[in-house]
């Protein structure tokens, strides 16, 4: 099979990388392409792709499977480049609506994935053929979707090491994702922010950070780049959760100034339950 | 040495078996009291503990070190209790300048102290003899601390295995702690009841989570007791800091309302530098 990949970096290196040593892709079938020629350079130095092409479109020519992993406000552009591809087009971005809407239009063979792996690093050098083993992978099929393609795509993935391929509506996604997700980067971000603020920039705490800030903050160290199209490409489901989490800080502080320790206690109690049952049973 | 401890759970529990193992009190020397009398029988049974005392003053009667690991503010109402003991006193509460004003007031030898460990693990069951292995211990001495008691206690937390025991100042402790660990706390809490709060209860996330939201509010499932008098007690520091959550929370939300990437990227990326600069060089 004849590989396009399209970004190579973290996501897309590890999925080119876990199909090569499946023996997916013999190893002159992955036809890279990368926004940065750098990245791209380091992708073929690595041994992640096979050939480079110059863009996309070269990329694809004569592909039978197109692999987008770039970010995700990039997504639709590039699959706008390949209408009239009759390559399998699928990509791994972290939210879904918008992509499938928009790939819809200009492709006939879309398959919208999104593998539940990453780690905080970035690029082809943090590519991982082990990524993928044992994840799960979404698949957000729409009543448009050649089950062919559907098929061939989920096939993909069990060979790139996932343990558990399931399809997911797109509207559906996007909303879950938000909330166990997208929110949570929010959150932790504005949490760093906040300590970052006081003790000289923070440089006060060194060395006194225990495992409750070290793993509470650990996604802020995720590059920012990703997470800016993820929240303004899933704003509508996101913002309210915003909201959810600005008034229960607010809830908070204001049972601390008002020294109410049994409403704190049930704020505390509540917020205990809840993850119990985000988590469920174990 | 004839050590009291008052308040046998995870932190107290864990560090009578800490000072057992190493030699430290002989299996006939350690009388113990638990508000909680099933608690304080558990231990008993646990070999936390080898005498059960009716009262904290019973435990202290002929004690030289007492140790109050009983919630932070029941500290100095405790303290008031044994005021007069010739002992030694120590505690192990998250929240320092407080205490140490108020048992100050009514002991003679008092030197304040927390240990930087825990779980989210509660009570006599979940202590462990090795939980302070390799951690690091504050102790908060003032110019009315006794040399020879600071340390006595110093000695007591090497020998129960601590790494680094160190002094801190007991306001800029509170300072550090209210940024490095109780904000960590507000954040995790007011994030899982946000989440909570949509998806059927969060019902609809089962199984759906990943390393991010498990690792962004493990702290969350703590035990609420401990944390509203955390969050009371040092109210002064932490205020401000909730404020400051909430004002980066708002930013990032004003910024996605604007479609504005080139803002949401800053933010992101002053969050990430904040971190890299909080843990220091690793």
């Amino acid at each position: 099979m004849r590989v396009a990949l399209v970004g190579c970096g973290h996501i897309g290196g590890s999925l080119a990388l876990a199909l090569r040593e499946a023996g997916a892709a013999s190893p002159s079938r992955v036809i890279g392409h990368d926004a940065s020629d750098a990245a791209a350079r380091r992708a073929l130095e690595r041994g992640i792709i096979d050939e480079l092409a110059g863009s996309p479109e070269d990329a694809a020519r004569s592909a039978e499977l197109v692999i987008l992993a770039v970010p995700v406000r990039a997504i639709v552009p590039v699959a706008a480049r390949l209408a009239g591809t009759s390559a399998i087009v699928t990509d791994v971005g972290s939210t879904k609506a918008g992509v499938v809407r928009g790939c819809e239009a200009v492709l006939a063979r879309f398959v919208g994935g999104h593998p539940i792996a990453g780690t905080e690093r970035a690029g082809p050098d943090a590519a991982d053929a082990a990524l993928f083993r044992g994840r799960k992978v979404f698949l957000t099929p729409t009543e448009r979707t050649e089950r062919a393609a559907h098929d061939q795509v989920a096939a993909l993935w069990r060979t790139a090491g996932a343990a558990h391929v399931a399809d997911l509506d797109a509207e559906a996604h996007d909303r879950i994702f938000a909330a166990v997700s997208h929110l949570p980067h929010v959150a932790a971000y504005a949490l760093v922010s906040a300590i970052g603020g006081v003790g000289h920039g923070g440089r006060d705490f060194v060395g006194l950070t225990g495992g409750g800030f070290q793993d509470t903050t650990r996604i802020a160290s995720t590059p920012p780049a990703m997470w800016v199209d993820v929240f303004l490409e899933n704003r509508d489901a996101l913002l309210p959760l915003i909201d959810q989490l600005g008034s229960h800080v607010a809830a908070i502080r204001a049972a601390i100034v008002a020294g109410d320790g049994p409403e704190i206690a049930r704020l505390l109690g509540e917020a205990r339950a809840a993850r119990e049952r985000i988590l469920g049973p174990s």
